[in-house]
């Protein structure tokens, strides 16, 4: 399976978290990085180049910062110039059809804000519903979007958890088991960037793989003992 | 009162909907009409300008095509940039407070297929989530939005209607009884533009007072046989 990550941010190398979803992803991997403001800073997008990358993959991702509840700028230009009639819907517009979309959100603000009563009173389930009615209208199927709510705030052990999570979320297949989820991970491990780059990272990663190795083990042990109790 | 019409459209003069509205503003009215694309080609905003004439009015209006469920990129990069933290919301924030905030929608699509079911799944009022959410963390009381569909298939009588309803949603006060909105349009029609602007256009003008007229004879003999009746 091939992803397709467009990435929107006007000032990217200022976001920690960004800079660090994006150091995650292996070069030779299946997912391609695609940052419009480097590509069309003043917002002339080629849009026959645009239309072939997407025709080129299987799960499109929008990853953007939440700015007054919807996306930058150019990705709004590239949805108007790209996702054109007969291109991305109508009679012989059907290039979306059956693939995946999703959304990569970093929000500001913390997540219990976004309800009614709350700071931002609305959801983002709400808030998104633009993105959802495209999806809907270009065949997609819409997955659960990925939100990262005040990264800069995280410990280091849940950014390491937000990184697993983002890799999952861009090139696992959808709607798997915790073990087959547990296999991927492991697998990727060998391929990921991280464990050449540095002693810390690599010791976060043993030590990840450790929590996952045991978190297995009780699970096992309980079947075990449900079994025993039939 | 004062209006701004922040309007957003990246090619005004091929639709006939926004020329038909445009033309009905007269110049020497309160309405203030703001077209970020004239002023802005090139997508680099005049913060500064754009933030003192926010302060100068009482309502703000976005006008615009719903493209993809939202507005034009360029609205969405000036509301990134000039609705910035502590002039928009935040401590010092407060220059929005207590003023109105309207969409004026146009819409390609019939209204019946906005709601589930229908082509597009999902109500205009879902949709805009993201701009009832801003009006909200600015202070601002949001209007019922004006959604004009399908203006090119309307009939010219339909089309003298949405002019009619323009008008008072740009420029009257909000609520008030149907005696009173038709006062007000009694009082506009000395000041359009379209009075001076050609016999065909006097003459709609005369035949919409004269509906007005019936209407008010109609509702006053209702009146009438309602008391009697007591």
């Amino acid at each position: 399976m091939k992803t397709l990550v467009i990435l929107s941010h006007p000032d990217i190398k200022e976001s920690s978290s960004q800079q660090y979803l994006l150091s995650s992803v292996p070069e030779d991997s299946d997912v391609t990085l695609h940052h419009l403001e480097q590509l069309y800073p003043d917002f002339k997008i080629n849009v026959a180049k645009e239309q072939a990358l997407i025709a080129a993959h299987d799960r499109i991702i929008f990853q953007f910062p939440f700015y007054w509840y919807s996306s930058p700028a150019l990705l709004k230009q590239w949805q108007d110039e790209v996702l054109t009639e007969n291109f991305a819907y109508g009679k012989t517009g059907q290039i979306l059809q059956g693939k995946e979309f999703g959304l990569v959100l970093s929000v500001g603000i913390p997540e219990r804000e976004y309800q009614a009563g709350g700071k931002e009173g609305f959801s983002i389930n709400e808030l998104t519903k633009p993105f959802q009615a495209m999806a809907r209208k270009t065949g997609m199927s819409y997955l659960r979007p990925f939100t990262i709510y005040q990264f800069a705030y995280m410990t280091e052990e849940q950014k390491m958890n937000v990184l697993i999570e983002y890799q999952l979320y861009l090139s696992h297949e959808n709607e798997t088991s915790l073990a087959s989820r547990e296999n991927w991970f492991l697998e990727q491990l060998g391929k990921t960037n991280l464990a050449a780059s540095g002693s810390a990272d690599a010791d976060k990663l043993a030590h990840i793989i450790e929590i996952i190795e045991e978190n297995r083990d009780t699970i096992d042990d309980l079947k075990l003992s449900l079994e025993e109790m039939e």
